[in-house]
């Protein structure tokens, strides 16, 4: 939302906040904030009653901060520690770092470069990881670099060691899985807790599993939809960060779905990536909370 | 699409055909119905190559028709023979007769009612049958007789064979279950094949079975949906009709999914009735054709 | 977001705020309602940087309040005197009071007395005003006065002048123009400033003035649809507070398109209405702020 | 609609015919393709009885074609004479080529070379056109000729003149302009009927005109649209093939309308091109026929 009168995103931070409910988490929050000169630019907060939970995304302009981010970090942390909250501070001037895993389809990965290229996303994509070397030449286009990581069943612990290393060394904060064919590890997954994004081509739940295009045209649906989510052990049960659907009807055949189909996984990816690069993006348990 | 210019509905004729698909088929049929005087007002057709089967609706005028009904019927079944074809005629002069069955639940029934007094649906309501006393008032407000047909564990068969007598005695063409809570027996179903329309509160075949607002909510989806289906023996495995579905999100508790779901399902139902009415659908395995 | 673990609607507040931006009016309106027990639940603000207004919402407990709520609203006067806001403070406890204005299609009227009665609606349908007779069954069947106020160029005036009368004899909080057919003289709707909802039949500001659903045919437009404003002195042209479309196509005449509104209308109008009644509508020039 | 059982598009012939609303119509259609062996595989039509005209859509299998297609011409024209018919007969294995019109805006170009790529278009993209050097360097990516017509009011006559030229020479059939910031005068535009379409970045006939996200933004409308329509000279009054719209709120500034509307703008700007290239639009008057 940025305009003329605002701050630039780099003297702006956000705070992600969760913590059982309680009273006064609000108010010690916002004062916590304005004591060190602070200024909430928004605030939304969500209580989940059935979990008595609290979530909180905060805002805010750091051109006014009375002494460093290190005393700020602290003051918060006093106040986190008082209501046992989970906390993350995101600077605005730390553009995260991305990574993009494909297989053979390009659209998704265009699409995201595409957008980074505009000046969509608040993040960089910094690399391209592929099983195969069908799209090297799309990475290079966009003079990324493209690592090649064929992967069988023999070879799978070691390649995704080297996947893991290569992602450490270039302290990626993001992994997008953009309709990557390969099932990651329950070892590579737990290394990044909520920090994989993978898109689904249905409207999770239905069509779990393979070929959902197929089982949509099988079953007869009259929508089908694209399901973007974090990556978690249990496969195609992870976290929903978003979700969409595209009108299908008795004409369409499964090739016509699939075509559609790639303007979902496009759209619904991208949302997904940009919400958790604004840090808007809370998972908590199989759900999430998106501040909008 | 009834127009100034057009014949009046009760002068028009619906054609629906499903056979082996086969060159000449489209001739065939216009041929016939040209050499009657029957004028076709609109064709619609569909192919589906994997099973083979050709479908098509034809609507078309009766005013300038050479010799009688039979007599068009009889040529009509001789091409079918040739063809091998599934046929059945629509007179634009007989209404649809409609039985809606209920229980708690009252936005589906009025809504129904409200669209059938605004002239929006081809056909008549003439019944409510309900497993509850709760909705007799709404009927009554619309002059509609009301059955009440309690149904419990022991009396099932008993109470079923007493609704079939009525929709028998009524000469009911179409039965609407508007978020009626019993199952019916298999021996109700097949004696109405392509003449039961469900209404499911979720986005099938996601949520299969009980408070699928509630499994929604558990598994934290961003979009809620509504399918009218056709009643068959599998439940919720009919081939459906139509579907709809709208947003969700972390702020929304079940009451909240169930306030928005009542608008879904009306509007869901409603279009599935609307284009049985107007004789739009043919039913097939598990699938629908819908020539909207 | 009524929940279990949620305390009653009765027991809470609201209080909308909006006033020129600047530091701290974030922590200090938290900061007061904390130091009178009142525990935020919910709070959201929104700040337009090119009017350089800020708004916000805060919905809050009273059942740990300290003192009175004229202390409470005390010190809110206080906090906003400094900050230069203007704010209204709206308690649960208090249902607003709804006059619904028809002429004489019944979709928009039914589909308000239906939600009304499904507890859709944080307010209480308490009378009907028509300038047509036709309606009053309907408001009967839902046990609702409804006055017959039948308007002709000469009578205006002295019409309105009853029915403003009426409106304020009823303590009625909000208008809603559910397709009530007559334009009000700008005396009447300055009387109620920001508390009439009108539902226009197009997708504003395409189609302004009459016919709407014809101007759409002739154009050949590929969606029709709907907005929900607030009424003001100039026709059509209210902050519009949602919209919504549907799809039509070539094959739609203007008898399918009005049929086919019907459906936007109803929703459209009732979506707005809900979020004035539950606070969450803040209107400023030609803009509204919707806090969904 | 290909399938393993279905012809080749090579192998097949798609009919379009308009003509004043008659009997008989589709019968003599269907025979006089039945008679030369020509299998129908799919016919639509539409009757616009306020307009009095009669619109088909027919596609059809060309491999049991009795004599050649010349034959098969002459026979449609002897049809065509008697029930005063425009018609035009497009043969599967012409695939139509494509000039895009761009200036500075690169994502409608990516978009419409994309789905070339991946075989979404029945047609080529031939050449590029700019006014701008901004974006060569993406139609060299996809190996693309590439024509820099600079434009200013003095030589804008003698350019468009060039552009025509390039155009016959390349015997394009189809010149999209995608966020081309130009006016194209009325003589290149009449030379070109029904074959130039445009994006505008607007739900139109809503913010005709320049800037329509400021516009829109400055209403405070809550859904934004895109509109593709075929150019005349009348500029935004063309013909309108297809609409979208996303949701907006008062959250939204400018930029970010800016930011989702290029997503609106691809999509609806491709379903206008692959409809158009499948033969399946219709342009008569202010209005099109789009049989999806």
């Amino acid at each position: 939302m940025a305009e003329a009168t605002e701050p630039d995103r780099a003297d702006t931070a956000i705070l992600l906040v969760s913590c059982p409910d309680r009273r006064g988490i609000v108010a010690a929050l916002s004062q916590v904030l304005f004591g060190r000169g602070a200024n909430i630019l928004d605030a939304d907060q969500h209580t989940d009653p059935q979990a008595g939970q609290f979530f909180q995304r905060i805002r805010f302009d750091l051109t006014g901060l009375a002494g460093d981010r290190a005393a700020l970090e602290v003051a918060i942390a006093d106040v986190a520690g008082r209501y046992d909250m989970t906390w993350s501070l995101h600077y605005g001037d730390h553009r995260k770092r991305i990574a993009v895993f494909v297989s053979r389809y390009d659209h998704c990965l265009y699409d995201l470069l595409l957008r980074a290229r505009s000046g969509e996303l608040a993040g960089d994509l910094v690399l391209v990881v592929s099983n195969h070397p069908d799209l090297e030449p799309v990475a290079k286009q966009f003079d990324l670099p493209f690592h090649l990581v064929p992967i069988t069943k023999h070879n799978k612990a070691s390649q995704e060691a080297k996947e893991i290393a290569l992602l450490e060394e270039e302290r990626v904060d993001l992994v997008v899985l953009a309709r990557y064919m390969q099932v990651l590890s329950p070892g590579f997954i737990e290394r990044f807790p909520s920090r994989i994004i993978n898109i689904h081509h249905s409207f999770l739940p239905a069509f779990i599993g393979g070929r959902p295009y197929h089982q949509a045209h099988e079953r007869g649906v009259k929508l089908i939809g694209a399901t973007a989510h974090y990556a978690t052990t249990d496969l195609d049960e992870g976290p929903i960060i978003e979700q969409d659907v595209s009108r299908a009807s008795h004409r369409d055949t499964v090739a016509e779905l699939v075509r559609r189909g790639r303007d979902l996984e496009r759209v619904v990816l991208a949302r997904a990536v940009r919400w958790h690069l604004e840090d808007r993006v809370l998972a908590y348990g199989r759900k999430t909370v998106v501040f909008e």
